[in-house]
């Protein structure tokens, strides 16, 4: 086997989005993705907003440049780091392009837990084997769509970790398509998280102003998410849009 | 009956700290403490770092010149603010030492949920009937202490509402109390806040710089805190240390 994309591996970290906000982690970037977020139906991506930052773990010829790691050579990866925390996070990219059993299996065997985030578009059943999943589904401002019931039987497989369901948020469409999708997902611990515009360098101040702005926007709107935490991307604003913390 | 010392009533703002972090709600904070954080044992007062952000719902010539309000007028100021959170949350001083059970009530019969802040030295009854309550018991650098055996009856007591524990670091001492305090809490939700200078007219940056500093010094220490998230105060950095927020 000639092992998995590594984007980016690194900790010890926080969590910056989701229920685990601030939770202390490593962080495992794999390659490959099936979503292109921010690019139009005609291949033009928009200049700013919602475009993914995180795409040399997306273009295809940024992933093909990322070492290929076994199960072995990723655990020993993560015992070489400062240790501390007991949660690895799965991130991309999507990891659920992968088969990752084997490494879910030795994280487990070497005492760590594990969160996943992914969009919800693929299923694989080793993703009912961690610890933590959370779907974070794409609103209408990253151009991108899901097949019919694709997320509604996605969550549906979703049987034994912990799951809750975030959405990023960048403008009121945004906003409107996350009051819809609620109901799609009654009684799941659902959470907003504040676009990160990694077009500004260091967005804090921006990041901040935004999720003042969600919030009014939301009450302005009848407050249909009036139980729904608004969060930042504590990551951005502890560490900007520098790669690897 | 004269009614309820109401220092600041206000919202739709968002929870800043612990658990629900980002979560909109309107916010009371109920005038009069048992506590005098950042209080010497000889009555002078340390000049940084921990001293109460809340003085003015602490110290009896501040808490004195706070209108009294019933059930009722309570009830009817959170009616005219604009709707939307679902959640109301008691803060104080310290919202124990009152009789709330009428006003829990009341806020429940208006469909608002009710979320209590407090240290856990004072108990009532009516503290079972609400819907979270978040145990922040004072480390080391308030200087204030705890009788023996106070929080581990206080904890035991509560059967009912969602239950976490928060604890607000300054220095290494209160990082260490940290780690000693979460044995005697095992299984409750555990989080760390960020203490919060409010000498500092805008602690933004100086929050987050000690965010990483309690990251780093915890991952230093050997990480024995390593599934507990750390929060910064989310409230001080969208709004500063402006009352009423």
């Amino acid at each position: 086997m000639s092992g998995f994309p590594i984007v980016e591996l690194f900790g010890p970290t926080l969590q910056g989005e989701g229920q685990d906000i601030g939770m202390p982690c490593y962080f495992i970037r794999f390659g490959g993705c099936d979503f292109r977020c921010g690019q139009r139906d005609d291949g033009t991506w928009r200049s700013d907003g919602w475009v993914c930052d995180s795409l040399h773990a997306v273009l295809p010829e940024e992933v093909r440049l990322a070492p290929k790691l076994s199960v072995d050579e990723i655990i020993n990866s993560l015992v070489e780091l400062t240790p501390g925390p007991d949660w690895v996070v799965f991130s991309g990219g999507n990891p659920l392009l992968h088969e990752l059993g084997d490494l879910v299996e030795a994280l487990h065997d070497n005492h760590y837990k594990v969160a996943v985030e992914t969009q919800g578009t693929i299923w694989k059943e080793w993703l009912n084997d961690v610890d933590l999943v959370t779907v974070s589904p794409k609103p209408p401002s990253t151009f991108q769509k899901y097949g019919a019931g694709t997320i509604d039987t996605f969550m549906k497989r979703l049987n034994g970790p912990r799951v809750v369901v975030k959405v990023v948020i960048w403008d009121e469409d945004d906003i409107k398509w996350a009051e819809w999708f609620r109901d799609w997902v009654p009684g799941v611990p659902f959470y907003l998280s504040v676009c990160n515009d990694w077009h500004k360098p260091d967005g804090s101040d921006e990041l901040l102003g935004r999720l003042k702005w969600i919030h009014e926007t939301i009450v302005a709107r009848g407050a249909k998410l009036g139980d729904v935490p608004i969060l930042p991307q504590l990551h951005v604003l502890l560490w900007g849009n520098s790669r690897g913390r």
